[in-house]
């Protein structure tokens, strides 16, 4: 439900505009150092307002570690965050009460609970990867501990611009360096062109995040159900408004024969090697040591500014016309969470593997 | 690890040319009727050897139910079901024995756990599916049960031939009417003929699966890890050869724009409906009572006929040249094991929705 | 590791002396009444300090509600509670940093984390029991919602001094009645008398809690691991401190035969009863109806004032003089935590009993 | 449900009167030497029919390895193993049919699932443990390699007598040299003698198992819930006909003050050890590297000779007369078990903690 992971498991809750939305991790193994700034930072990295190009929201999204640190470092025990909802205004969201806005969770949460908290999306809403983002950052500084293992994301389409990114050599201050986290400095300022018109229209714009994992260890991956790509695949379709998750060749791979499919093995100076990596990492569902490449789709955001057709909860047909600023893509702040889903996967597999060995 | 679901819980186990393959239900509600010519035609349509397209190895794949089960009925206990492999011919395998087939699972195997079953892939092989596709055979005559709920799949793509389906409409019928499982009668025809180009070539190709499930109940899925969304791309890309796990409109949604890809809700005399699908039957994670309509990726066989370059255990450089006849898409036996695993996830979500109601 | 239960699942965080200590409930079903001071109640009953029977440190362990429930009814969507840490005294046990105390977990934290919050017993703390009371109060709410289901626990004994308590009328007035939470009028004094003069001698005394769960629904369990015994034991047996657990007749019970020992059935004008319930509400690992019966023993607390052999980190031998006052016999906190144990499994096996029917 | 660990996961299945009953291990580490004859050899103690003391039921449980297993090894992929039912009377159970048997599980499965299979108990029968006992052999395998740990259990009690037995010193050949399991060579025959004396009463006996683990490694149990002691006590209380679990001074402990009761530590040539071992090898829920010494009452079996009074489905009252021979008490049988079962703990928690370190 609102547990993921195996062995590294964390525990999400929160609302939008409740108290505080946080995280639980459990199995993070001892005497790891907590690095309380690098959370932060990719906190920061997640949140609205950080530009013109997100939601103006200002939230001040400062995490809080309750449990599970002594001295700078893990203890073995649950570690506990928090960030509190300053930027509560239930007010703001009183005409949604009782509305069903489109491709939004709204009817889905009433029809399955009977009940929903209508203010700003309630658990629906994308405030509660804070602590996916929270937890991931904890998770990222085990895999750099044990392997160097590095995983970055980045905007690789919005709406019909694409990207040219090498997965090689693409680093986190290439992206960083962008408003709109696209390291393609052609590409970039047109992304952050189009997301302007798209506020200016009232509307809104989706595309694909790209991540790569490198530095890989062989052998993480559980077959037959807990298959790595199935475990990514999942962690990233549990992510609002996500349509798609691809690896390797993907969808597009389809159209090659297995003859030009297929991913030769070499001996790179003893270094078991393929010479192409249409697998994107993994072979039978377990990592082979090169790049995990995968890709993730991203609908286009439900808020918009435009009138639109929907229901009330008494069946009405009524028109929805939202006021306020909004944030016409949700993308630029994505990198973060799926950097953080990509590394929660790839501690709790790296756990599950050292169990066997 | 082997084990897939919450409350309707599969265990498979077996490996291709061990003694047996089978499948063990925890969690089935008692005094289902349990049909096993129905479990016995859904592995029917798994097996290889069903015409010219597929494998030539006639496999007889006889489940056998060995618990669970009291004059017809489910008792509430563990149900558990075996195939026997019948065709083992570990001789066929012996030239394999220190070779690591490009695209395999060979060599990811051989380095996670120090050892592995060279006969026929193993664990690694599609033989595994057999205890997904009796244990979903169940899982459909719980969903029919429950809501007439009904999951097919069928042949959407194969290599570059794209057939048309109306996934209102189509039915198991016609599907099982055409040799490749594709219900497009234009397409039908062109992908058997490239089927055999495919073999005669030595080669072998990919395709897009594309599922419709119908008549959903409102409510299905667990927010904010467990989505339906989530827990079917699990499903999806936990199979042998998936690269890609798509839901409604997918990859190709993010060239709309919110406005153009928001599914308005009306009042359909009394029912809160959407006008269109691109949500693809799923909002927030939970199921709105559209037809649920996803589509998964297989890249190209990995056996093919044409030599290969690779390396051995030992590091040595090697052409490798398979002997006999391949299999030059398996897609054609996908569709059950595509409808099985989508059976199981909602039959999962039925449980899990009615402990809390 | 720090979650249990199934769909009703807890995961408790926080170390005696960290920020604070708190649960999250995942899978509490919605439109349950939330009522906070019921939580409260709990605690109160849970906390130290209540008379000078039990420890002087006044803790003011106050609930928050930071998630989960919106206009005072449960969402469906995860509760986080917490109780902040208020008397946190790091300097009071900085004189335990480097040793271990005997038959408490110092050591063995040491030894399996290379790492331990030395103050205040970290997270072997009883402190962290806040949060199972916490999310057992909500339990209590579902139990008495759905069939006026009870938990009632109660002091059975203390050292040698035994109460006679009648199971079928029992009431939770009488049990708070009394100052050591003993409701037989003539033990009660005794055991206070007892308890002072363990305090006075320096050292401490265990006992057993007896529990007795009223109004349950026939049916709860799922065998063969889940039985109801096997849940209610492991739930008992988490808690720090206890050494036994035995249902219905118990470790009593085997010396009487077959024939003295089964509970025969009859019918009870329309209702099959036992008319012995030497089983303690439970057959097959499922209940029958009957009162459930269970006992706990608690051992004498580790923390004495007497003067004690043991080690340090470096393996020297020291002599161990605790400084300050202590808590001689936790058992009179202890019913309110057996009682939310017991609520929190019988929850959560309603819960899954619901789902199959 | 029907599973049991959390890395180390048996999965078991199979009525008594069904085709077969079985289990799946998940989770075994690769390359472990799997011995079929030292699996065989447990089954065979816990099968009856051993001698004249137990039922003279002549089940010939032949263990067949189906999957996991390559060349004498383990691959690390699921082991399935079963054993046929060949003494499959269903006759036998006919007049049983629509009765309810006093203190067996007839009256609670059918209530539950609205069905059961009436023939021999069905899954409640003691021949669930079948599976138990396989897959607790080969956790004995992994234990002995890792650490030289042994599971050893034996008869402590049958009706009043009680015997004498050294923890530290007991042998497998000591216990085994018994025909009623007990190492005390005194109190054996006169048990041999009691239990004759109950078949000839048509009555049936209970007792205790003693269980004692040596060569634990220290650090073994994840706190709060998975605390070493509550796996065991889960462990055992989810065995047919258990009532009660201590460990270490378990019930008897309370009579004891702190000063008494605490285990003091001591230097032991550079080894950190305990003077007496009253906490019985775990404190905080983690293994301190003492023997873990823990109890495990039975009560006397249900199934007598004698006449019983009970109810039928319809709620009519009717006298019970069993037919044909029983088994007076199973307490012989349950050494084997037992010890299954706290292997199956260690060994869970075993590759726990090697996750994590």
């Amino acid at each position: 439900m609102n547990t993921f992971g195996h062995l590294f498991r964390i525990t999400t809750w929160g609302e939008s505009h409740g108290g505080a939305v946080g995280v639980v991790i459990d199995g993070c193994p001892p005497q790891i150092d907590i690095d309380k700034d690098a959370i932060q930072f990719e906190l920061n990295r997640r949140r609205p307002g950080q530009s013109h190009l997100t939601t103006p929201r200002q939230e001040e999204d400062v995490v809080e570690i309750l449990s599970g640190v002594f001295e700078g470092k893990s203890l073995g025990t649950p570690i506990s965050m928090l960030v509190w909802n300053k930027d509560a205004r239930p007010a703001a969201y009183e005409h949604l009460k009782n509305l069903y806005r489109p491709s939004h969770a709204d009817y889905t949460y009433q029809q399955k609970y009977g009940i929903r908290n209508w203010q700003g999306g309630g658990r629906a809403s994308a405030r509660e990867t804070i602590g996916r983002v929270a937890a991931g950052a904890i998770a990222k500084q085990i895999l750099h501990k044990h392997n160097e293992t590095e995983t970055l994301a980045y905007v690789k389409q919005i709406h019909t611009l694409k990207a040219t990114v090498d997965t090689d050599t693409v680093t986190l201050q290439e992206i960083e360096a962008s408003p709109v986290r696209c390291p393609d400095p052609i590409v970039s300022p047109k992304m952050a062109e189009r997301i302007d018109q798209a506020r200016r229209d009232q509307d809104s714009l989706g595309g694909i995040i790209e991540s790569v994992c490198r530095n890989v260890p062989v052998g993480l991956g559980e077959p037959v159900f807990d298959k790595i790509k199935a475990d990514l695949a999942k962690a990233m379709m549990s992510l609002p408004a996500t349509m798609g998750f691809q690896i390797g060749s993907g969808f597009d791979g389809i159209t090659m024969t297995g003859s030009e499919h297929n991913d030769e093995f070499y001996n790179d100076s003893g270094q078991i090697r393929t010479r192409t990596n249409n697998s994107g990492g993994t072979q039978g569902g377990i990592t082979n040591g090169e790049n995990i490449v995968f890709q993730v789709a991203f609908k286009p955001t439900a808020t918009i500014g435009k009138p639109q057709q929907t229901v009330d909860k008494d069946g009405n047909e009524v028109t929805l016309q939202a006021s306020g600023r909004h944030d016409p893509c949700v993308l630029v702040r994505a990198p973060a969470i799926v950097e953080a889903m990509a590394a929660l996967v790839l501690t709790d597999h790296l756990l599950r593997h050292k169990a066997k060995s």
